[in-house]
C-alpha cells in the first residue's frame, strides 16, 4: 500500500487518466500514467491514446518535459517493452531519465511483457504496487481468456422482471439509472443484443448524453441470432449501421479479431441465457427498480438448473443507489 | 435541526433507548427518553417498558433523580397525557421539575395526546424537533391505519426467485443475512406465514441467536389460510404454539385486538400476493443473493398487473450489504 502523499496523488492521477480513456483504446489497454519530478511534484499525467497513438507513459512524459529527469513514474500497467505502432514505453522512460517506476499490473501479453526487467537492466528501479484498477479489469480478463470480456446488463423490477406480461418495459428504471447506462455504454467496445430485441425494440444501441446527443465515442452495434433484421423492422440500426453474427461464439471471435476487448450484452433473455450457459458471463450489471410486478418477462429465458445448488453464483462487487433505483454489480467468481 | 452538542447527545441516547425496546412494548410505542441536568449533563436515559410497566420518561427520570430539576427532557414521542395503567408522563416531567421538553413526534392517539399542552400550561417549555425515528415508524403507521403495520419479507436470487423449480430454498442467502432476519424478528410483534409455507417448511418462526438459542423476546407465530395444520406436518409450530386465522383481514383485526402493531409477513408467494392486493404491504424487506436461477418460485403468486404502469411502486429506503447479500428496504409511497 502506498502511503507517501506525493506517490498516492500520482497513483490517483494515473487511475483517473486510465479511466477517462476507457472505450477508446482497444485492442490496447486503457492505461493511465503520472510523472513526479525529482522534487515530488506532479508534472505530467496521461492516458493511452487510440490505437496507433502514443501510450499513457509517453503522453505523461511529454507533459513533464525536462522535469521528468530523476523523477518517478506511476503507471497502472507495466510499461510495455514492445515496438509495435509505437516504440516501447520502457525505453521512453529510460530516455527521459526517470529514476523509479511504480506499476500496478504486470503486462500479461507475452509480446509486450518484460518492461520492468528492461527498466531494471538500465538502472531504473521498477516496483509493483497494489491498487484496484477498475478500468483495466475487462482488458486483463479478455487477454487471459482470449475473447472479449462480457458484461451482462439488464434493468429489472425487484422481483426479477425486465418487462410486464404485455411486453412493456419503458421505463422500468428512472432517469438517473438510464443516464448511467449511456455513460457506461461509451466505455465499451461493443453493445450486443439478440435478434428478438433488435426486431421488437428498434434499438439504437448508441451512447447518448442527457440531452440526447451522441457521445464522441460510440461502441460497435452488434446483433446475434439467425433471424434477418429487415430495415423496416429496425430502422435505427439500419440507419446507424450494425453487424450481425449467427451465434455467440462466432460473434465473440469476430469481435476479438476486430479489436473489441470489453463488450456489453443487453439482452434479451434468450441471448442472456445463451451467454450464461456457454460460461461467457464475466460480469453482471443489474439496474433494479423499487417495484414488484408479480409476473412478466424474466431476466433469463429458462432455468439455470432444477435445484438451488445449480444457481449461477457471482461475487457481489458493489451496490450503488441511482435515484430511486439500485445498480447491482457482480463478477464471476473464477474470473476476477 | 438540533445543533447543541448536549441536546444532540441526549437525542441520540433517546433514539437508541427506543430502538432497544422494539418488540417488547406493543400495543404501546417503543419510545426512548433522555434527561439533561440544568448544567447540560446527560443524567438519565430510558425506554418504554412492557405493557403495564413505566414509560420511557419515567425510567429516565428515575435514573436522573434530583438532577432532573431545572433540566431538559428529550423524548422520541410527545409525552402522554393519559392515565392508563401508568400515570401521565407529562405530569411526571412537571413533578420532577423539568424546565424544557423536546419531542420528535406528536402523539397521534386522541386518548394520550395533549401532553405538550399540559406541559406548557404548567410552565414547561415544550418544543417539537425534527429527527428520524425508525423505531416508531411501524407504530405510528399502525395507529394511523387502525391495523398492524405490515412488512413483507423475502429472500430471493437477484432474478427474483425464492426457491428453485424443485422447491429447494435453503439457503438462498448467506449466514450474515440470515442472522439479520433473526435480529429483525425479535423486534416484531408477530411473524406471519401462509398455510402452504407452514405445511411445506415445518418452520419455527422464532427469533434465534447465532448459536441457535432463543432470544428472550419472541414474536407471535401466526398462520393464515383455510387449510388445517396437522401436528405431524408442522411439528415445530405445534410444539411452540401458534395461532391460525382463515384470511388476511381477519388476521390483522385479531392481531390488532391482541395488541400487535408491527408484523412481519414471511410468505409464501400466495400470502404475499394477498397482502399486496389488499393494500396491506407498508414495507418490503428483500434479502437479495448474488445468484441467478432463471426459473423457479417467484416472490409473488401472480401478476400485479398486465402492463408496466400497473407495477406496485415503493420508495427505496436503504440498501445494506450483508456479507455476500444485499438487504433492500422499501416502503409504500403513501404510508410514510
Amino acid at each position: 500500500m502506498i502511503t507517501d502523499p506525493a506517490l498516492r496523488q500520482a497513483l490517483e492521477a494515473a487511475l483517473e487518466s486510465g479511466d477517462l480513456v476507457r472505450g477508446t483504446t482497444s485492442p490496447n489497454p486503457p492505461v493511465g500514467a503520472a510523472i513526479l519530478s525529482a522534487e515530488g511534484e506532479l508534472v505530467g499525467v496521461g492516458g493511452t491514446q487510440p490505437p496507433g497513438g502514443p501510450h499513457a507513459e509517453v503522453i505523461a512524459l511529454r507533459a513533464a518535459g525536462g522535469r521528468a529527469r530523476g523523477g518517478t513514474a506511476v503507471v497502472t500497467l507495466e510499461p510495455c517493452n514492445h515496438t509495435g505502432r509505437t516504440g516501447p514505453c520502457s525505453q521512453a522512460l529510460i530516455d527521459a531519465g526517470i529514476a523509479r517506476v511504480f506499476f500496478v499490473h504486470p503486462d500479461p501479453n507475452d509480446a509486450a511483457a518484460g518492461g520492468a526487467d528492461h527498466l531494471r537492466a538500465h538502472g531504473v528501479e521498477a516496483t509493483r504496487i497494489d491498487a484496484h484498477v477498475p478500468a483495466l479489469r475487462p482488458w486483463l480478463a479478455a487477454v487471459r481468456l482470449g475473447r472479449p470480456h462480457v458484461t451482462l446488463k439488464f434493468a429489472q423490477t425487484l422481483d426479477g422482471f425486465t418487462a410486464a406480461l404485455d411486453g412493456t418495459s419503458r421505463w422500468i428504471t428512472g432517469e438517473v439509472a438510464r443516464r448511467r447506462v449511456h455513460e457506461d455504454r461509451r466505455r465499451r467496445d461493443a453493445i450486443v443484443v439478440g435478434t428478438g430485441t433488435a426486431l421488437a425494440d428498434n434499438p439504437s444501441l448508441t451512447a447518448r448524453t442527457a440531452d440526447g446527443s451522441l457521445y464522441p465515442e460510440q461502441p460497435r452495434r452488434v446483433v446475434i441470432g439467425s433471424r434477418e433484421i429487415p430495415a423496416d423492422a429496425a430502422p435505427n440500426l439500419h440507419r446507424l449501421g450494425f453487424e450481425r453474427h449467427p451465434e455467440i461464439s462466432a460473434a465473440l471471435a469476430a469481435l476479438w479479431e476486430a479489436g473489441a476487448r470489453d463488450v456489453l450484452v443487453e439482452g434479451g433473455a434468450r441471448l442472456a441465457s445463451g451467454f450464461l450457459a456457454a460460461g461467457y458471463v464475466d460480469a453482471v450489471q443489474a439496474y433494479v427498480a423499487p417495484t414488484l410486478l408479480g409476473a412478466g418477462h424474466g431476466v433469463l429465458a429458462g432455468a439455470v438448473g432444477e435445484t438451488l445448488a445449480d444457481a449461477a453464483r457471482f461475487t457481489l462487487e458493489s451496490v450503488t443507489r441511482l435515484g430511486d433505483d439500485v445498480l447491482y454489480e457482480m463478477t464471476r467468481k473464477e474470473v476476477h
